[in-house]
């Protein structure tokens, strides 16, 4: 251009999911890859029929500007859900309807974090929540997650140690990449230290309707008021609606609508009509949310079968309780962005883990989506995935680590 | 909160436009405010027949994940088209759709100015413009808009006594809000400019198919690669759509979809696919677009006609050609801000100028939307208009300064 862009932007790295998403688009390649929900629970006879009611109810309100804040039946229907969920009121006047949850994540980062300001974000990372903290010109500042979840006790000392974060970022049920809960009691230690120190958690959680098991667990907005919950219906519907939400606490209201009458004057009327409706018959609803737990349990318990079969001790990762996600360890020296390309050329695609790193990337690790697939083919991709590892394994026993350095600085996704 | 927030956020102010939104509901009210289309233009039925062609054919396509850049057949279509209007290639790689013309405003003064980089933008301006520009932390520089446009001259010499602007916006075509078409000599000269001073123009043009009378005009684009044509469906189509997009300079391409994935990961792709089906029909369309510059043109006339009636030679107002809207000056010391709260009592709404200024407002402007309205409701609103004026004019003939200067410190729009 001859031009300085603005260097926030230019700086932002394209995420590693979206570019293989061409790729999985390859005929014949079975895709570990991305988030997508399978596309067989799609309910689109209902969508068309939502979408054929609401024309012909209120055209008008489908078609024409609509508020900022969202359509007003949705935002009524979301205030409930989150009262109920998490025992505390609900305004609807604290509700704001996004394009997807990615965008309620963009507006609030823009408003709780100046340039400069530090958001903690989880180590491994959503994606998305690095590159809207990075585009906000906010640095992201890792703290890592265990089988627990978020390790709030580290975070506890490092806030005591004089770390003042604008807001804290965190995936709490069935998180991506690694599939882990926070903890109930550390759910509430989080929404203390909210409190205490005076910080905004930025509370996502668009799995928490896929549990195989248990009771559902309370959000951290059961604790504080200074909790910014986030919803999607991308994983309980269909992500091409763009409808997520976020709950908000009063004193944001204000500036994010006003953010996002800069962003896009409002998310899509026909999209939160269509949800509207399907959301307001409630037992086709909870149906349909039991429908996808089925579905989605039998495919996790496909691919942890699948792979303790295929690896055996050599990859290390737990069974998913629910979300879309398995996240896995090899403990056999692998470097799965080295395995990336050959698993690629095998007809099978994964995330390396290294992607999810804000400091110094664990590279034995990946994140295996059982959510796209069918069992059958989630058996089938791991058996291509076992192919590639043996050849990048038996390469590697060869290997110099010349070839392991050069591996390295290759690209590990292909840019789209 | 007890948290600061980032400035640049909790210093937007709401649009004046999406305010009036809420008051212009009320039961009775008749609206020239906002650039509401008119709700019996929408092709509600053809749009609900190309949903449901979109999800029979491929429900997986219109539900799924899709790519951020935008649905394929959709931006093959706009760069067809964007080429044509502008005599030059457009590679479908360099569109972008995007959430209305105002998310493609958003991601492009986001990827080209920095916080405190300088935007020209016009006097008066598109709200959503001005919006944009201080959500980037960009500063907004007016430049005056006369009959034919930006005031392109005054640029050049701006630029020459050194102005250094990281874009310069302008609606090219039926300018928001004053009406007016940008010159041809002078779209010339601004993409001449852009070359010379190393700016990006951002060209906002969503009125262009809605001519009355005359040949289109090539866009700026023609002249120059340095410039960023932004275009909508929401005039043409539906609002609640949401779509809109971008032709980007090639070097802008890679910046603004990684924002894009960091905004919203990807436009709704139900609404992409619902346009994509309705364009395909290249005779329905242009027949759908013929009706449409008929009625508006009926509007316009109509608006023209009773306000000629009604103020005679107390209010100065063009005829539109185009577009939506009217811009009117009245030069009888009416100030359109303190006329404001009397008209939407008396059960009318217009957007007073002084909210379109950048620097010091000429008061006694003010928008009129012809879009909104039938003639007949058009005729009934300039009457009670009228009203509102003799009230305010007695008032102030009467009345003092200070009654004038207190009108001036109270808010001119309702918050919402």
């Amino acid at each position: 251009m001859g031009q300085s862009l603005n260097p926030v932007v230019t700086g932002l790295r394209s995420s590693a999911i979206r570019d293989l998403l061409a790729v999985t688009r390859r005929p014949g390649m079975l895709s570990l890859a991305g988030g997508l929900p399978a596309a067989d629970t799609f309910p689109a006879e209902r969508i068309g029929q939502a979408v054929h009611r609401a024309l012909e109810a209120d055209p008008t309100a489908v078609l024409q500007y609509g508020p900022t804040e969202g359509y007003p039946p949705l935002r009524e229907w979301i205030a409930g859900y989150e009262a109920a969920r998490s025992g505390r009121p609900v305004d609807a006047g604290q509700v704001v309807v996004t394009a997807g949850s990615q965008q309620a994540l963009d507006l609030l980062v823009r408003t709780l974090a100046a340039p400069g300001d530090l958001v903690v974000v989880e180590e491994p990372a959503y994606l998305g929540a690095l590159q809207a903290v990075r585009a906000a010109g906010a640095v992201p500042v890792p703290v890592p997650v265990d089988s627990g979840g978020l390790d709030v006790d580290l975070l506890a000392r490092r806030l005591a140690a004089g770390l003042r974060p604008a807001a804290v970022y965190t995936v709490t049920t069935f998180h991506n990449p690694s599939g882990v809960v926070l903890a109930p009691a550390r759910r509430r230690r989080l929404a203390e230290l909210a409190e205490r120190h005076g910080f905004v958690v930025i509370e996502d959680d668009p799995y928490a309707e896929l549990r195989f098991e248990g009771d559902p667990l309370p959000p951290v907005r059961s604790w504080s008021d200074r909790v910014a919950t986030l919803g999607s219906f991308s994983k309980t519907l269909a992500p091409g609606l763009r409808v997520g939400w976020v709950v908000l606490p009063e004193a944001l209201a204000g500036p994010v609508v006003r953010l996002k009458q800069a962003a896009d004057l409002q998310t899509g009327s026909l999209g939160q009509a269509v949800v509207a409706e399907l959301v307001a018959d409630a037992d086709w609803w909870q149906a349909h949310l039991r429908g996808l737990r089925v579905a989605y349990a039998a495919r996790a318990v496909a691919l942890h079968e699948a792979l303790t079969r295929a690896f055996g001790g050599r990859l290390a990762v737990g069974v998913p309780r629910g979300g879309m996600f398995a996240w896995g360890r090899f403990v056999d020296g692998t470097d799965t962005a080295s395995l990336m390309p050959v698993a690629l050329d095998r007809g099978v695609a994964f995330v390396p883990g290294s992607e999810f790193f804000v400091g110094a990337p664990d590279r034995a690790t990946l994140r295996l989506s059982f959510a796209t697939l069918p069992p059958d083919g989630l058996r089938e991709a791991v058996g291509r995935l076992l192919v590639a590892h043996d050849e990048v394994s038996s390469g590697w026993s060869r290997g110099s680590r010349e070839a392991s350095s050069s591996a390295r600085c290759t690209p590990s996704v292909p840019a789209s």
